[in-house]
């Protein structure tokens, strides 16, 4: 079967511009989630895509939800081997500002890059319908070539990730045993940089938590009680000033038990491979890393468990000056986690840390905000090796390991639900505007992500 | 003279009703500051008083302002001895919430009180009406019993007290002259209990300083650069939290450079007087000081100089969570100063200490928001003695040397615009209500405040 793969890229490479015209299609489509006027032609690129699957083999369909349709396709040869749940989403952010576009949103251009690719500017040309149809593409080439795909392949595409996904979770539980693979692969990811492709291995878990303090039963005058009654704003800002010691690492207690170091091949790779430090910051106007001190940026932002506060408000905060002592002062307050780390412990830690800072005559209250654990695509396992080498051979530049410091609930889903490991590769660049105007995919990544992904096929089936 | 005092104080307790209906007649002008509607009450309050002086043979008009009035009169007999200027309001608060009163606001009310004392309730009957009368009553009293006053007075009264005084210090500049005299009298303060009359010799005073700073040049999302982007909530609440040390001291540097201890007299006084500091905290639901370890409440609140932080925010702060990393986030703190400290360094030295925890890739800045420097009255002057003996024998208790912790702006216009110091002495007591529904002068504090004035000015003209 795996002979078949220089003929199936050649025929990628003969059929670009089909594939190109397919996209163009889909992209035609304005399926925004969010707005209920999009109702039915959200349905209507369910459907396109149930059509294209059907087309190629798939026994697939657009099933009803509460929300919009899910649309799943399996196709059940070959019997043995490798059995994989493929992930996209079909619709896309709204256009707004539309004045902001330099071309209509949903009429696909192709507009010359400065770097001599090729950009195909429209609304969800990237984020998700361009990467998805390179999966969808992959798979067509297959057949073509050698009259089926080399591995059993399921396909998974949602019609509501950019509105929170309401319908996705109770699906999965519904239908578990029909959508459970060995493995997910999910391509809603970007490369390492423009050149170099990229395994996104590492999500760093989330604890939200919310605190507000109350010291005296109503808000005082400061120069009738200032400095005598406590201010609920000095001891909010103590215990969080307290999260962090000098050297940038959180205080809480046990907050790094279960943490391991990266592994040392990653460490290596990350160093090694090119990585803009200045100018990752220097797009927001800043130069020098906030985190733990002698850690790259790279290690702060995907491999260390961090603490953020992400908003505070206590006492008079309008035009002017009032010399108030507020009753309450609040905080929302984030921790980003590592493998290792268990979401409960640490929320208990943070609450223990708080308690103990919190005046006798003073209340505090909690409120939650999510919780969840890191995840992490075993470096040993099967899947991770055959992915990086069949990237490596596409792209020829050796294929990274990266994290992502962000959350992609669907991961989390499929390990918790249906207990899949999800292989995250993506061809999305880092400016490719996506949920802004002029949204782009580079025709390179298109191309060499068909190309990829008909690569990472064969690899698995061996 | 002062052989007519007992003659004068018989006089005052045989008109008290008479003083009583004065003192109602005036109330039920309901001449609130604020509200532009009342600009004619306002007026008509002004010129009642004036009448009222005329009659006790003051040179009296009201004078128009860009505001409200100005009441001024004067009496120039007799031409030796010292020459006081009495201060007072005759605007009052606005009476909302209006279904809280349990009577009329302006059609005062007596009521018996718990404690067997007799309630004036109306807005104004304290603040500061009631207040003023009683130096009216005790001139007039003084001028039928001997045919004129023990020493030479005269009285200004204004009408935007609650308002701001915005034609205060232009009033005062405008007639430096006139006005000068060798003290000013300020009837607005309270008593030390409810049995033991008080001055206040001490009034703190106060820096308000804004500070805003900025990291990134947008607000980020943690996932994507949290722990390595500066966040400003961070930067903020160290900066706050390392205002204080361990002692509850503030750290800034010089910050206590010039402050002085207490005199021993006063210290002995403060801990031998009634003072019920559970009951202070207590009222507000609280129960330890906050302020100085080993400080005890009324020196933190009247004695010393304090930081609060009196509005903070930054990020998001709305219901729910969100992971961002704000661009900025700010605070407004405040000062409050006693003798010895100059608001400019006190200023400068936060500002530095601000500047000091900046990063060097983020910036501040700092809004003023007032400056003034603490005030006493001296304790080895000619004013206080007398003042004290006199409210002893009114009261039948030691009288005592109170501080407070708030500005009262007219004090420290007469020291600046007339270099004259103010003896602060008032009959209110802590439950007064004022600026809230029901407020109540107790008629015990109206009857011997009438006295109490009348002693006053016969202890001056020895």
């Amino acid at each position: 079967m795996t002979d078949h793969l220089a003929a199936v890229l050649d025929r990628i490479d003969a059929d670009l511009d089909k594939s190109l015209e397919r996209l163009f299609e889909f992209i035609r489509i304005p399926s925004i989630s969010t707005d209920p006027a999009y109702k039915e032609v959200c349905r209507r690129a369910a459907e396109w895509l149930a059509d294209e699957l059907r087309e190629l083999g798939f026994d697939a369909s657009a099933r009803t939800t509460e929300g919009h349709p899910m649309v799943v396709g399996h196709q059940v040869q070959p019997a043995k081997g490798p059995h994989v749940l493929f992930y996209g989403h079909y619709d896309v952010q709204p256009v707004d500002p539309i004045e902001l576009w330099s071309t209509p949103p949903f009429e696909p251009t192709l507009v010359e890059a400065p770097d001599g690719d090729t950009w195909i500017v429209a609304r969800g040309a990237s984020d998700d319908k361009g990467a998805l149809m390179t999966f969808i593409e992959a798979c067509r080439a297959w057949r073509a070539v050698s009259g089926e795909l080399p591995i059993r392949v399921s396909i998974l595409l949602e019609g509501e990730e950019e509105s929170g996904s309401p319908s996705l979770k109770p699906f999965l539980e519904a239908f578990r045993d029909e959508l459970a693979a060995d493995v997910a692969l999910v391509c809603d990811t970007d490369m390492w940089d423009n050149d170099t492709p990229a395994v996104t291995t590492m999500l760093r878990g989330l604890v939200g938590e919310e605190v507000e303090i109350t010291c005296a039963s109503r808000d005082l005058h400061s120069g009738m009680f200032g400095s005598a009654a406590r201010n609920p704003i000095h001891v909010l800002t103590e215990i969080l000033a307290a999260l962090r010691d000098a050297e940038g690492r959180i205080t809480l207690a046990g907050f790094y038990d279960g943490v391991q170091e990266l592994p040392a091949a990653v460490k290596e790779q990350w160093s090694r491979l090119p990585f803009d430090e200045a100018g990752f910051l220097g797009q927001v106007g800043l130069s020098i890393p906030a985190g733990e001190k002698g850690r790259s940026v790279l290690e702060q932002i995907w491999g260390r468990p961090t603490c953020e506060i992400n908003g505070i408000v206590g006492g008079y905060t309008g035009e002017g000056f009032k010399t108030v002592i507020p009753s309450k002062a609040s905080a929302k307050v984030s921790f980003r986690l590592v493998t290792g780390q268990d979401p409960a412990k640490v929320r208990e830690a943070f609450r223990a840390h708080v308690r103990a800072a919190i005046p006798a005559d003073c209340t505090v209250t909690f409120k939650e905000h999510g919780g969840s654990p890191a995840l992490s695509l075993p470096l040993d396992g099967p899947w991770l090796k055959p992915t990086l080498d069949a990237l490596t051979q596409e792209w020829g530049r050796e294929a990274a390991l990266a994290g992502t410091g962000g959350s992609i609930p669907i991961v989390g889903d499929f390990k918790r639900l249906l207990n899949m490991d999800a292989l995250m590769v993506g061809f999305a660049r880092f400016d490719n505007r996506v949920h802004s105007p002029n949204e782009k995919y580079d025709l390179s990544s298109f191309h060499h992500g068909i190309r990829s992904w008909a690569r990472i096929l064969a690899a698995f089936a061996r």
